[in-house]
């Protein structure tokens, strides 16, 4: 099991009403697992100050690392950078670089106090430069704050990335059988039970249209050299159950 | 606001190893919406019991709807009805209206020990009738629970969905501009304050092919009859700003 633990939570009204569907959880989740860090939970929660405050605390306190997408931008409902700073009981006030950095992009007379906005962050936060539009993000503790805007986001993200420590990765292979997940589950289970390091997730499909199912067997492992093995059981297990099976 | 809330809970390490993107949860969020019904929280948790059970009891006791997906099958790593269970003490056992509806689908001979643990239900639970594949969610006090495969769980969500008590869906309007977020942040946070029963959402965009940018000002309301005066207002900022504006 990786010792290093990550949690990622996603600050948005407009994710919670249906408007937007999140797609930065599932890129940083991407990442993390290739670097060896294990992604044990990933929140939605509202624009709002309390919440952003104790779910914050409570993930600083339960993970090696904490990210989280959102509500650092400069009007009104952009909260993430006040409650940041209350969570961590320090003050919420101009943040000189990043006052000099937006001041330098603005032309001249456009850094208005709402632009000013962005560089308001929890004092001595460090932080964490923008190549797109500047507005940066920042870390305090072991909290990564980041922009929601996607684009902005990944580029960010890679450039922290280098920065963490890093585990080993967790080994991944994926089986595909046109086998039912009811037929195999049994003896996947004795599989599973000769194999504790390894975890194996069974994820059926249904293609209604081409009329096809099966399911997509997932072998993983955070401490084994090599997967060989227990793939050749699992394929050979399919083989005696007159299935076919493809490593994808 | 509404006085009716809910929580999602997504249930699956292949959401957290960024295997597979949740889509669920933006589906469920739009038919809450359009019902009423304020979400205040997703979680994505592991395939784990203690954590399930746990995460359940909290969403129990906090919103008024609590939906759960995934972990429901016959496989090993099908964990949420044993955990839901063990959540409100109750007897993890076969349910025999389940075990009829999975028997007669199922050819003479072919419903074996795995294809029964999908009828392992916690004891006296309400189905979810699964019109698709048989194999049944279920309701337990305010806990619904739904399978992982978007194509079944959308079918079983919009029959549940028909017997929730609705709340006044909430007004939602889009206004898109061509102007900086940081240009329209400082009226638009004054028309906020103006209007303390409305919600103004203010999402930036960029494309960075077209070269294009602009913000998508999300207006709602759970309370006002209509949004016509507040949009007015918005649209009106802009103009005097100089900006375009559409209603989206």
């Amino acid at each position: 099991m990786s010792k290093l633990t990550a949690g990622i939570i996603i600050i948005g009204d407009e994710i919670l009403s249906g408007r937007t569907q999140d797609i930065n959880s599932n890129f940083i989740a991407q990442e993390l697992i290739k670097a060896g860090i294990k992604l044990n939970e990933i929140r939605v929660i509202q624009d709002n100050i309390d919440i952003i405050k104790n779910t914050v605390l409570e993930f600083h306190k339960a993970y090696t690392y904490v990210f989280t997408t959102g509500g650092i931008g400069p009007t009104h409902d952009d909260l993430t950078s006040e409650s940041i700073a209350k969570a961590f009981n320090v003050k919420y006030c101009i943040h000189p670089e990043a006052f000099r950095v937006l001041k330098e992009y603005y032309p001249k007379g456009e850094f208005n106090k709402s632009r000013q906005k962005m560089a308001m962050l929890p004092e001595k936060a460090e932080l964490i430069y923008n190549p797109l539009t500047v507005a940066p993000g920042f870390k305090i503790k072991n909290v990564h704050v980041l922009p929601g805007v996607p684009d902005i986001m990944k580029k960010m993200f890679k450039s922290i990335l280098m920065k963490l420590q890093k585990g080993k990765p967790k080994k991944i292979c994926t089986i595909e059988t046109n086998l039912y997940e009811s037929t195999i589950a049994s003896p996947l289970s004795k599989i599973q039970n000769n194999y504790v390091d390894c975890f194996i997730g069974s994820y059926p499909y249904f293609d209604y249209i081409k009329k096809t199912s099966g399911v997509n067997i997932v072998v993983s492992s955070w401490e084994r050299e090599s997967l060989k093995e227990i793939i050749n059981e699992i394929i050979n297990m399919i083989s005696l159950l007159g299935g076919k099976s493809s490593i994808v």
